[in-house]
């Protein structure tokens, strides 16, 4: 969860506001103790509704699953639950707060994922593992049709995912992928809004770690397919060190930076991040606040696209970026245009994958979610770029997307039913 | 799960009956795919309500408990939320059906924590676990006020409890302790039916499983306190190969059968069953069915008080130990006298725990349950031990005693709000 706004940027805006927020989250909180609340969708009044809910009639069902696990989807909650994982290890803007404080965020994803897509999730937060984080996934998964990976710190967020992408039920870490998928629909759409070609691109993402590094792959098709989808002409990604190259020292420490290296800045250009944006059409800052100027901003291509997503500072302020020429396509707060929401991607992607039965998520099922996204917008211009987080019909296009990549894809159990 | 009536014993007495429930049941698990649902109890209606219990509001909830775990209490799940732990490796009567099929039933239990004593519980069905069980509870625990194990084959239940009992939450093997304190108020009530002194009672106990095991720790104040309450004259506890003497070979293989020679058969007796139960008091049969002949009942002490709570069939039927002049004071069937229903006991004792905040749930507590149970029947009768499963009334007031006992003992988080 790092795109929706968190607490501390609301109170540099309006300190009394973020004050009054705080006080009413707090009673909120502390009132039914917590948000989620588990209940029986059958009856349970009578002897015989017992009978056929628990014991005698269970075992039949038990003896049935037991020969078949598959019906598992058919006889139990598996097949509309997902579990939200996290160590609470970078929870909001708060960093590492762990296990315990990272719960009221995990309990409100899951209310929006049974808001916006009738998901029954379930918050688990792992502390102090002895044994491998993803073993732990692996072991707790029978009862779950996907795994929701959340604010987990890279690189251990790379580690995880990729460990568990073989489990045979769909695994994704939202604040990767979910990012991803919104800043790509974005990115559509601000080519449409601004006659740019998506695979004429020259693209700079300040920022390497979970956001960045997903983003990366997700425009440049790095590790799938690039058969399957539109690619952009170059990303040169930055870090706290400038410019990621081939020759840069150190990096096979860094399996992740490693393959950014291999995969973007063909011209094997260094520097920081100002000679980065000289002739960039993007600039997607996953960063730190203020880091990029007007000046730099006006050095990048005509029609400059901006996403600046630093919470609660963003690397330009909206206003300063407009003056410098760009199209703000992406920012990270609901208070500035065009929010990068990851609230707008999870619910459908996470529905369609439960729908498609499937097995696990792939990078076409992204970019399909992408698309439907992105065409959610009929004509998209400089200032309406997505769509609302509150529109509900939003989950249900990006679903039926993401379920039919999964089908055309061979990772749905069923046909589709 | 042990003694709620299983699927097969059903079908033994009545086929065609079984059928029906059956179909019923997997029709009623398929319609709705399973039996839990996970909802908000916080509207979700405006930006305000989304501000609230999400971002930003939330982090001020998540700082406020960085700093004070126990404050998960209050502003989380966590003060309502019991994790229904299984391996699959012993469910009902069917054995080790494995994480899959072991799903229905911890559902079942879920709507029962739910119905009984509006407790949130859901189901962690583990598979293939590389890691120590006990670790993965561990890790897990931050979002759960308690563990109900369940369905654990011993003697890994018996290990796993011991491992968990400093977690800092209950943690309670359901099929160990929701039997044994059912037993044990069963017990006090046929002493007051049949004018039979607790203290002076010789029993026998036939199978030491995970039931037998803790009915005899109970009955016998092993492994606490015996001060704090009352215990039986003297217990014998036999096993496929009889009665369990500290002079049988092979007894340092297994700790747990170690510690019941060690504490029971004062008078180190030898033999079979049939021997073992010439003068006593009590049978309580938690093994095999038919064992147990009328001619063995009548060779027991005056007024003889039997359990015989093997499913489907018992050690020896209702109807012989009464023509033997046995009072039934338990058996393990819904259509039999008395049913040892494990769903007695372990709302109540949950709601307690989690009323007090408890940090564990001691023998003191599920002492404090069985006479609360015990209690509410004003005057037992043969006919009459136990109440109905049903009746609502039973889980407040065995609440109640729990947590009067959790505070009592001082593992209490808070001083009873």
């Amino acid at each position: 969860m790092r795109s929706l706004m968190s607490g501390r940027e609301s109170g540099m805006t309006n300190p009394d506001k973020s004050a009054d927020i705080y006080r009413e989250a707090l009673e909120l909180h502390g009132r039914k103790n917590g948000k989620l609340e588990i209940r029986a969708k059958v009856p349970l009044r009578t002897k015989r509704d017992l009978a056929r809910a628990y014991t005698p009639g269970v075992a039949e069902v038990c003896r049935v699953i037991e020969k078949d696990k598959d019906l598992a989807y058919r006889y139990t909650l598996k097949a509309n639950t997902v579990a939200i994982v996290t160590d609470g290890s970078a929870v909001l803007g708060l960093g590492n707060i762990g296990a315990y404080g990272a719960i009221p965020v995990m309990e409100g994803k899951a209310i929006l994922f049974k808001k916006f897509a009738d998901i029954d999730a379930f918050p688990i937060c792992i502390e102090n593992y002895n044994s491998s984080f993803a073993d732990m996934v692996r072991n707790i998964a029978p009862v779950f049709g996907g795994i929701n990976l959340e604010d987990i710190a890279a690189p251990r967020c790379f580690e995880v995912e990729e460990a568990l992408q073989e489990i045979g039920i769909p695994v994704m870490h939202d604040d990767q992928h979910g990012t991803a998928i919104v800043v790509l629909a974005a990115l559509l759409n601000a080519c449409k809004a601004t006659g740019k070609e998506f695979e004429d691109l020259n693209i700079v993402i300040c920022g390497a770690g979970a956001a960045g590094y997903a983003i990366a792959r997700l425009l440049k098709c790095i590790g799938y397919n690039p058969g399957y989808c539109r690619t952009v002409h170059d990303i040169i990604v930055c870090d706290r060190k400038g410019i990621i190259h081939r020759q840069r020292e150190g990096l096979y420490a860094n399996k992740y930076k490693f393959i950014l290296a291999d995969e973007t800045n063909r011209t094997g250009r260094t520097g920081d991040v100002a000679q980065a944006m000289e002739g960039a059409d993007v600039f997607i800052g996953v960063s730190a606040p203020g880091i990029i100027t007007k000046k730099m901003v006006r050095r990048m291509n005509k029609d400059p696209i901006v996403f600046a997503m630093a919470n609660p500072v963003p690397e330009i302020m909206p206003g300063d970026a407009l003056d410098a020429g760009a199209i703000i396509a992406g920012t990270g707060r609901s208070d500035f245009p065009n929010q990068i929401n990851n609230a707008l991607a999870f619910p459908g992607v996470f529905r369609g994958a439960l729908d498609a039965r499937a097995t696990k998520i792939t990078n076409e099922m992204k970019v399909a979610a992408a698309h439907a996204l992105a065409g959610y917008i009929r004509t998209p211009t400089k200032d309406h770029i997505l769509p609302s987080v509150l529109d509900r019909h939003v989950t249900a296009a990006i679903a039926k997307a993401v379920k039919e990549a999964a089908i055309a894809g061979g990772c749905s159990r069923s046909a589709g039913t």
